[in-house]
């Protein structure tokens, strides 16, 4: 007979629990997979966490949010606001780098209750015993508080008893009173949510950033056939006078001799070609060795410091992975898996195959010792005074790896920030942005038609992902050349820069050849660069007439003056009545200060396009009433509107994309000034 | 300084857990609040389960669904089938009463992995490689497994190294070999799915059912001012012809005489007035006890097995309050809240004031005894035979009283079913629901637009509430008689009872009433009736020429000829270009046997209405291309359509609604044969 069947009744069966806890508190919001990953915030933002609470019955209830840095021992206490439907809401704001834990706690109130009744008695009668009754509860929260409070609260529970029963009521409802018993209920039966759900508190940079990705091979000075970290630092004025705050550098280390590639993928190196960068280690070193012809771990604590002057941070890469002369390969044989020909299988990541990298077997028995060392690697950069990672293929190393690390990294450093380089299958990507990579490169190179480009970041801006999921936005990486970028010409790079720094708070183009709008690739249908960087230096011509150097300072520049393009959760897409042409808006977050920006892009890089926008003015914050300005913010011409629709006309040529200020609140007359 | 700050990075890191479980398993369906709550099921239904389940990297996955039902100990296996993006899908039937268990675990196999490569490999050299890698894999297998399996594998090794390269493909994919394989798994490195996942596997009349709620006091026989059980015996005939499958007996317990109701809710009874049968308790006894003048608890016994007799199970109404004048008030006085003038505050549903009934004090130190005697009450009737209750207003009792209740009973009883009469607001409901109430009483006694029953009726039938909430629909109760049967007339009655009858696998009618088309408020502008039964004995002449029995006795035969109408999920509406007109379609549950059943209402009682109807013939499994009969099952007449949208007409004085019979596979030219 099955244990779980009894078959009698006499024996009563066991009741587990306190039977008297009658509040239930579930479906919150924010919480990530029932509380197991934490949602992330930047300094300055809000959580606004919300919960259907109730109980059986008709009873009142006091529901609190709770909530307090991982530092602090004392949690904080807000009252939760009633929505309706049992649905309840309070917020709290981050102000301190870090974690911070929060939760719920809500118990049945019979002051409120006996309060909300009183107020709707009549009969004198009825009101003399409810008189009697109030006095109870506020004599039973006397003994719960001390001092001052029991005193007052005895003082109040007599004045209770001696009123008249027409002024009952006002006794009831004074201020002192409420705010006593608001802070001595009775709690003993109170729910509270449990797990404790968690925030990471990060820098603003990790919601709003401006990503510049430069080889510093390439960064070339007089006479050079082979750039150096100087020679990116000359770079930095430059760079900060465009407007990025984040310089990002593909690896930095030793090179590989074995298996090197040549230029455009070649499987065999010429003696001087410089190999990839990403086939890390040889004999001068590895993951924390400065590549010799670079310069050296000083020149690389020079660079970083001069970049900070200019605003800038670096962005180390970090590729798990090693050359086959990396020293690891001799010194830890078992952190590598080896065929029965004494041989590696090289690293892949279909179709792509790296002939000249050894993967690590991180089902290898000795898996601790190869974690603990790839966290020292992490631990030497941030020793060097490195904050930002730039993480190549996460998505091939195991998810308990990233968790603990990135974990361990920011319970020291709540400041450093991970950007994860998974090109891969959705469900990958945003487990590693749950296990704590601070922000994402997207699909966005890939989505290129209206409808592609709605969808996706409506479910960006929209899903409850963007708890924990960050994009950021890259129209060029040294990997990806799309097609779009190859036919459409410089209007097809202003149209995907511009969509990539309003779509996106975060976004970063891979530098020289965006400027310069490099666009052949290495062979029809292919996605790679002819002559790659990634396998040869390149002389850029920088100061050529034609570079989007100009551009690019433009579009930084309104992405700093205006907080709607500095966060996601405001994207909303508008109807326009031409599929090629694109319009959407944002506001500033958590309905602070500035304006609304309106974009509108003309996805066609060849003709002119034309279409009536349909922009729900009232949500906007804009008075449907009255005309309002559209100010572009890239070309400085304004235009005067009225109601929600509006005509545009935009020739790639000219200008692919309109970046629209429209002011919330019209202040005052002068705004119209210049019609006149 | 905060303890989660560390200064240094010197002392390693901790690593818990196993690094080497590289599999993910998340976003698993159904799972109820992160399995907090079992789904529910009835025999022969099975339950789909899906997962998103990846690894790091590209290895290839084994993914199995586990289950066992709780009287077993060894776990079944099925395979997952992959869907594409990371999903994965697998399925079981429910066989046995009780509950199961279920989880999904999944593990890197490296062997798949391997065949998988081979299978893309053309280069002899690589093949060879592949092969004495291979043959590892096999080995290692051979090691897990024993006895045949071990040898087979060992030759199966052997036979793979000897292969020539061109024929190591179909080695590899040998039957044998990937079953052995499948098998012999290495899953020291397996993740499952916490917590493991319930399910209820309740009988088929927890899902399908339809209820006929009597009030035995009416049920007169020659000369009697007061009904009896063996009065409701002599209906049985009657309610079993009409196609009921559950009798519904409001309390038969002895009433309180202390604040008596009279008729239609007075407030002061006269001597001869029976009072309200949910104020339970006399000086006869409480809820153990058979009102006297009903009968003996004998006659009950008789009751509820004839019933059986005739297929119908008999459900006690289970309200957990007491008369004034009930043994446990001064038996237990601790179970009460007594207020300092020595009175108990009476019971109210808001608005509804229950003068005659105290509520008990689930708030009492006693709580404890409380419960177990309110088990032992169910106890008492389950040992009489019971296995269906109808809870009175489980709302306003503790969550914690009914799930620690009902599993005790279906530990017990598996077969027992629990209807929640919660008419209050949703997360009240849905909770009750989850806690383990087999079927919930719902709002559809206030839907009657077409907006109004489209929108609630997909939410139950699509939304994941569906895995535990199970709707029963009830066009009235005692306690509601809707303005729209006020003044609708006959044809509103007909209407609802068959949107209740189709709408709802489950539905019930307040017998006699509905019948009889009982349509007069107690006054204007209340739900309640006139002369309720609720306060007094009626004389219902049920052989009346305009009685609806015919009308339901034609629905339920309806119902029990086809499986569409017996579940809900597959419930979809359809466009009809008048909103008067509200067309819907069902289809036999987990795609079995039967019809597609499409039912088209006129919400307009008072006049005929006529519209273009349009059905998605292809998804409901008829041939586009071909004519096809739809077969009113009310009326028996037979329509030859053709297309998506054909014409109706419906007035309300001859049939309101169509219950149309489409043959989902037309099997031969036969169907046609009438209109030849």
């Amino acid at each position: 007979m099955p244990a779980s069947t009894r078959t009698d009744a006499t024996a009563p069966p066991p009741i587990t629990g306190e039977g008297r806890q009658r509040v239930v508190i579930e479906g919150v919001t924010p919480c990530v997979d029932g509380g197991r990953f934490a949602v992330k915030r930047v300094l300055g933002e809000s959580v606004q966490v919300e919960a259907d609470i109730f109980c059986d019955g008709h009873d009142a209830l006091r529901c609190l949010l709770r909530h307090r840095h991982s530092a602090d021992r004392q949690w904080q206490e807000t009252p939760l606001r009633a929505l309706g439907n049992d649905r309840w809401r309070g917020s709290f704001t981050i102000d301190t780098l870090g974690t911070y834990e929060y939760t719920l706690t809500a118990w049945v109130d019979p002051f409120l209750t006996w309060q909300h009744d009183l107020l709707r008695r009549q009969d004198p009668q009825d009101i003399a015993l409810a008189q009697r009754i109030g006095a109870g509860h506020l004599a039973a929260a006397a003994a719960r508080a001390d001092g001052n409070d029991r005193q007052r609260l005895h003082e109040l529970a007599d004045r209770l008893l001696a009123a008249a029963p027409q002024d009952a009521a006002a006794v009831a409802s004074d201020t002192e009173l409420l705010t006593l018993m608001a802070h001595h209920g009775e709690r003993r039966f109170a729910t509270t949510h449990a797990p404790l759900l968690t925030v990471w508190a990060e820098p603003v940079r990790a919601r709003f950033s401006a990503w510049y990705e430069l080889f510093p091979r390439s960064c070339l000075q007089e006479g050079q056939s082979h750039g150096t970290l100087a020679g990116a630092e000359q770079r930095l004025p430059d760079i900060a006078a465009m407007g990025f705050d984040v310089l990002y550098l593909p690896p930095i280390h030793p090179i590989g001799r074995a298996f090197r590639k040549g230029p455009n993928n070649a499987l065999v190196a010429g003696p001087d070609d410089p190999g990839c960068p990403w086939a890390i280690g040889a004999a001068e070193g590895g993951h924390t060795t400065v590549h010799p012809q670079l310069g050296t771990l000083d020149d690389f604590r020079r660079l970083l410091a001069r970049a900070r002057e200019y605003g800038i941070e670096l962005a180390m890469d970090l590729a798990f992975q090693c050359a086959p002369d990396h020293p690891y390969v001799g010194e830890h044989p078992d952190w590598f898996r080896w065929r029965p020909d004494g041989t590696v299988q090289y690293a892949e990541n279909p179709p792509k195959k790296y002939q000249d990298i050894y993967p690590f077997d991180f089902e290898t028995d000795d898996w601790q010792a190869l974690w603990q060392e790839l966290l020292g690697v992490v631990n030497f950069w941030l020793d060097q005074g490195v904050r930002i990672f730039r993480v190549d293929n996460p998505h091939t190393k195991p998810f308990a790896l990233w968790e603990w690390l990135i974990g361990d990294v920011k319970r020291r450093h709540p400041d450093a920030i991970f950007l994860s380089e998974a090109f891969t299958r959705p469900r990958l990507m945003h487990r590693l942005a749950k296990l704590g990579f601070t922000q994402s490169y997207t699909y966005f190179a890939w989505r290129n038609t209206k409808q592609e480009l709605t969808d996706y970041f409506t479910e960006l801006a929209q899903h409850a992902s963007r708890e924990y999921f960050r994009p950021n936005l890259w129209p060029n990486t040294p990997d990806i050349l799309h097609e779009f970028l190859q036919f459409g010409g410089r209007a097809a790079f202003m149209l995907r820069g511009a969509l990539a720094a309003t779509l996106g708070a975060s976004y970063g183009v891979y530098g020289p050849a965006f400027e310069l709008c490099e666009h052949e690739p290495r062979e029809p249908g292919s996605e790679e660069y002819r002559d790659s960087e990634k396998y040869q230096v390149r002389r850029w011509d920088l100061a050529r007439a034609d570079s989007l150097r100009d551009y690019l300072t433009r579009l930084n520049r309104i992405r700093r003056d205006n907080p709607a393009l500095q966060a996601d959760w405001s994207l909303r897409f508008h109807p326009v009545d031409n599929d090629l042409l694109l319009c959407f808006s944002k506001s500033p977050p958590d309905d602070g200060e500035g304006d609304v920006i309106v974009v509108v892009a003309n996805l066609d890089p060849h003709h002119t396009q034309t279409g009536w926008i349909d922009l729900p003015l009232v949500a906007l914050g804009i008075d449907p009433q009255r005309p309002y300005q559209a100010h572009d913010l890239l070309s400085g011409a304004r235009y005067l509107w009225q109601g929600a629709r509006n005509f545009v006309q935009l020739d790639p040529a000219a200008a692919p994309v309109h970046i629209l200020r429209l002011r919330r609140r019209l202040r005052s007359e002068r705004d119209f000034d210049y019609f006149q």
